[in-house]
């Protein structure tokens, strides 16, 4: 028995007009004017929005201090059904072990949406380097280092960084960095704590917009000469999207993502009293409101290409995991909830607003996403063939987030208190209805895992 | 009865899939797996592409010194389903009903593919501008002004442009520039026809790039006092196409096209013995074959929006009509068919090189177009809801342009002898099968006006 | 007998140093430690500085609406001993003929400091163009154009500067630019009056910015074709400064000057009520002061040449000639008196306040000004050989701009009741003393013309 | 007892004029017309260029693999009278110490031009960085920190050059860096070595330009957080002068030189066979033809400051030293004699091609470099009160580069062969005659310590 979503005004990318949809196998079937089936369940979409369900390219789920795929279903409530997660490669094991044991141990049964996964560079070594190439036939196409965090294993330098696009080229394999200059940020912070500059609100100052703009540059240099593609995650300032840009004008495959923070909070966040400014610490942190007003101006024009949301719902919460930097901001541990709002402010503070058009909504969310991670068109795209992921949404909802409503089991709530329009009264996943008006009513530990193709998106212009 | 175009490899500007399209009363109704509707004409598109038919946004019919609509088919032939057209405002007539008069004289039963129109201001003048706001009352929301031309009735003073600018904001109409500086090219011919320099070779060296690029800076000055969006024709070369992204990465409404000729040949035809050089006389002139390489990376990157083919049939052809400069390359009419060569030129030369993706030959040759022209999504997509302009393409014919296969009336072609790699092996017009394997298979005269919504693609990202 | 300056700190463009200055026949025949002959007179500049006497490449005598070389006299008071002038061209005069004219009529016996001579074409044709090399044979190699000022005589069109800057080349004269877009000035004005926008304060609006930046733009592409060197006076503002400085640094030798009051004052002085910001209205207008703070360090870097004051007295005064525009602020005479205080100015708000050196303040107030002018190094520069225009100037002199010191016979002062750091103790024009504490001390009419070397300083970096 | 030199024409950076210059007591104390004195020795300057004695303020004694002092009297045979040395920080010396003990071990009594200090940083710690401090008692405000040369001691982590950032503002100590990625050089030679890319050739393959633009970049960077001053020693190519020439554009205090070899020799050299190419090996290498035409615009446009000759005789010369690389480029010793041969080149293939004024070489090779060094106008100037150090310069002499005429104690000469017109025919330092026709006529041992000022040139435009 199929599905058939009727007469809502589908939007994609590109277009939007009005139609049904059918969904047979847990695929999009066909999509056309009174398309009717007997036995077909029907839903009646009229004066609804429906579109992919979202992609969010960038989460933490059991990595670091962050809670795990229990917690996953929070996405699926606000209209994310794919996410990418990044797995820590443990120090001592093989980057494709990682993979291996990361899914055992965490996703079989336990993820509940479908998710694709990225690795991460924790023991940069030759041997690791050259598991790059074998990162496809585990289903992984993208690999993040770290070019910040001086003195920790995963610090990995530029001789690594280098290596690895040297290597990844080879497979398609995707080289993403977290780009901050470590030394910097490492003079600065000590220098802030030794002048007793310990609160939140100096956590700002200990890594500066330059010491970002510097690791992104150095990174592309490094993608230059070996000839590579890059993706820059979590880009938050003007300086930093620039040359992300003029990299890319100039004939290079270089790419960067933006974070829902980064488009809705500023440094003024960080500064709130009490210690709530803990809260809001996340890395690259929070920047000046100016800032903020580019990124918006860095998705709508292209210069990056996509919104994660960085989702990662810290251990013990504001009341114990965040506890641990009362007396030193550097001690704070980075990451905040974000996967279950990321549509619902980006619709509410882009497209209500007028900032972005709902084209644009469903290119940085869902579309842009999937090409990233390797997964497109299977997923970001409401088209015959696609996975049936779909989002029923109800434009004239009115409504604020609030933490009761979050299902990301942490004390807090990143965005609590902001008023929403706008609401995915249905959500599908692969056809399953699993939430309805922001409660998640599906069935837990049924995601599946979405393999990536490599040469994703970010080889897409790239010639030899 | 209606037509179901099975298991074609569907293409549009952002993804492909293999389904069925179900065409009814002129649209396509569904897109589905296993559309089966008993009755409706079955077509087999195995193994081909199927996309949406070409729109061109940039043709000459019926004005200055081209051939009329008489021979509009040959768009059908090539794959183009939509023309864009610029109507001529004869001295004396108001612009509104330049349009009206026109479309009585020149279209009616006489188009063969679908139009849709463009102003061009000969006359200008207080009233000439003022009229600007009643054109989308006609169907017509863009309307292009000369800066070349000194002299020349038709050419149009900084005064006038800028007052286009401010007024034609006021209806949501697009104004087009063609961006050439009037007296720099006046003083240079003068020089080089003086020095008796007067062979087709020399038409370039009167028309510098530096005298485009500095017209369309100025136009861009202009639109940016007025706070208005701008669009530039028939950009050729390099630096006009940066200054056109630099002013839009600054936060400019400011776009441009390139054309079919400006991709695919360069000043060497210019310099081709026995006068043959002046077939390729055409303003601006035919570039180095350095801007050429720039042209490709332009439409790849989305630097410059579309390709037009500015087709221009003089009347007389080479052999009476370019004839008039055979003494004077200032006097050789410009223009040249191209109308039913581009979907081939750019699927072999952009396509099968690699050059672009299949994506981006559907965007810049017909989904962009569609939007600049204001007629979007009716014409340029593949959607439910849409006008069912269809090509079913074989990617596997091989050929040949030959003149015996053109339709456009004139005693030569312009890409002549050039190889192409695939063809419009069925074409749709509104669910009409008007064209076969390259040749025209429809009926004259069935051409429909489309009506060109104001605030089209230029003012999307403009803000008052 | 000589004259012996002893002991001043000598500033030159590059250099500072305590040192003796002998005079002799008019030049400076020695520098030196301990130079004692007998007989001369000797002037103690213990802790006095020691410079070059100014050179004021822009300004206006007995043209347009400005009154004559009878006020010359305040130039030599304020320490500016060689003006350069503009030659207006009468209409069906010839350019060459124009300056044998005019230095008869209003020159020859009456012009108190060292002048040289600037054209302007006024009357443009193939005759005045023609003319160009004939202008160094009257010490003339500077000629200006005027891009504004729609519909009068002296207004230029491209034509006649693109022909302008061909011609010039030829015999190493300078084309110089008032560069503004005359349309649009035009436009913009009608419009505000029409509004009754008349008083001053919108003379601003009418003239905006990106006026001046289009029109900079233009004259640099036009100087580009010929590959002649281009000289913008009078530069207001940010974007037209960074317009001349890429193009400088692209390669071409394009180079600007700003004045006195785009440094001093700003937009806001044109708001004064009571019409008294008609004092202020001159061409280009004043700026906001983000373009104010930009002028210094666009002189500071190099991106700005010099620094004219672009004196212009007009007849009448504030009383009865700016009066003429009292109902509409575009027929107030633009212009107002700078000569006497510009060296004032610069110091104590560029040299006092830090902003830029004393090397600097000599670069720009003496030395480039006379290479701009054909002029070094006879004038501008503190060396052996040159000629004796010297200024004792006692730093530690604290005063205010007075209206009842002014000798430029207007009735009103533009820098009035500004306070001053520093005075020209005295002022020496060929070993004469002429100026003593701000007061004439000189005899009137026996300033002599300095012939301009053609090839000079825009011609510097120039390769064919 | 003093000395005249008559009738010579003195240039300057600025200017130029005929006169006679009058030194006493190892200063100029005149200059003037018909300077005669009873008992001076007169040295006839007639049609002879008179200019300040060379500045080299990038040359490299009794360090790494260099020759000493012992061989300095080549700078004066060549008209260098003043040279600017590095002093390399023994480990576990003190920075300060390191001055102190570097002067009496190779110094005193041995220098035979005039010298001034740089300092190395080689032992990075908090004691090191602190005793920049301390560096102007010694006579010493410049400390230039090594990027390349991973694994070595020397080598500086981002955190020690933005702490010497940070500490050396505060005493005026300008930060010199040599801007190479230490990891990308790394892994590249490692890479080539394990290829079996053996030979000099392949040492420009190790060192890519965008290794140099990279660190370049990234020093900027961190001296823009520490807002302080930075000077990029020997910037060889087109790329990195244009990072430094728009930092600077932006606000920034970021200077960089040039060195001899980068205008006069291309990467071809490195390919010459028989491991010939060795004896030009240098860091960073040698650059194709279009970098060192960029070289020459940069330093003609003042985009570099100056140009060195980072002189270093290598112990063992091509035969001995060199050849420690014969199996690996990457061993072979790098650097190359130049102090001798530096104003040769740069008249004879700048002044004399027209490429540069004599201006603008005397303002890149002694009076630019004086002011970097913290010692103008002692140094670097022809003025009253400067030290007497002056070139008497015959333009008309011809001949040609030649290893017997060297006085570096090298087997090898950097531009033996290499024509040139133009030579010192006598050189003063301090007064006394030196050198004659490239022969050095002075005594051994005689140079002197010029103490460098803090908040020196680099610092000239620095705004807290």
């Amino acid at each position: 028995m199929g599905l058939i979503i009727k007469n809502g005004n589908i939007i994609t990318s590109k277009n939007e007009y009005i139609a049904d949809i059918l969904v047979e196998d847990e695929k999009i079937v066909a999509i056309g004017k009174d398309l009717d089936i007997k036995g077909h369940e029907v839903v009646d979409a009229n004066d609804k929005f429906v579109f992919p369900g979202g992609v969010d390219e960038h989460v933490h789920y059991n990595s670091f201090n962050s809670l795990g795929y229990e917690t996953s279903h929070a996405a699926l409530a606000g209209g994310t059904t794919t996410v990418g997660d990044f797995v820590v490669q443990p120090v001592g094991v093989g980057l494709k072990d990682s993979i291996i044991n990361y899914k055992k141990d965490y996703l079989d049964e336990k993820a509940t949406p479908d998710y694709v996964l990225h690795g991460i560079i924790m023991d940069p070594s030759e041997e690791t380097v050259a598991d790059l190439v074998n990162m496809p036939s585990v289903g992984v196409s993208s690999v993040k280092l770290f070019m910040a965090y001086k003195g920790m294993p995963y610090y990995v330098s530029d001789e690594w960084i280098f290596k690895a696009l040297c290597t990844g080229k080879k497979a398609g394999v995707t080289i993403m960095v977290h780009a901050e200059n470590a030394d910097i940020i490492d003079v600065l912070t000590k220098k802030l704590i030794a002048e007793g500059k310990t609160e939140p609100k100096y956590f700002g100052d200990s890594r500066p917009v330059l010491s970002e703009a510097e690791a992104t540059s150095r990174a592309i240099y490094m993608a230059e000469i070996a000839n590579a593609p890059l993706f820059v995650v979590h880009v938050t300032n003007q300086k930093t999207a620039e040359i992300i840009r003029d990299a890319y004008n100039k004939g290079l495959s270089t790419y960067g993502e933006t974070c829902t923070h980064y488009l809705m909070l500023n440094d003024e966040n960080l500064a709130k009293p009490n210690f709530e400014g803990a809260k809001y610490v996340c890395n690259p942190p929070l920047r000046p409101q100016s800032d903020v007003n580019f990124m918006w101006e860095a998705i709508n024009k292209g210069w990056l290409t996509s919104v994660g949301s960085d989702h990662c719902a810290i251990m013990g919460g504001f009341a114990e995991g965040k506890r641990k930097g009362i007396n030193d901001f550097s001690k704070i541990p980075p990451g905040s909830p974000g996967v279950q709002d990321r549509l619902n402010m980006i619709w509410t503070y882009g497209v209500e607003t007028g900032k972005i058009t709902r084209q644009k909504f469903v290119e940085v969310c869902c579309t842009t996403p999937a090409k990233v991670c390797g997964i497109y068109p299977q997923k970001g795209e409401i088209a015959v063939g696609t996975d049936a992921d779909i989002v029923v949404f109800d434009p004239n909802y009115r409504g604020t987030v609030k933490l009761e409503d979050s299902l990301s089991s942490s004390d807090y709530c990143t965005y609590d208190g902001f008023e929403i329009k706008g609401i995915a009264e249905k959500v599908y996943l692969r056809g399953k209805l699993v939430a309805q008006n922001g409660k998640f009513v599906g069935e837990l530990g049924k995601g599946q895992q979405v393999m990536s193709k490599p040469y994703a998106y970010c080889y897409d212009k790239f010639k030899e």
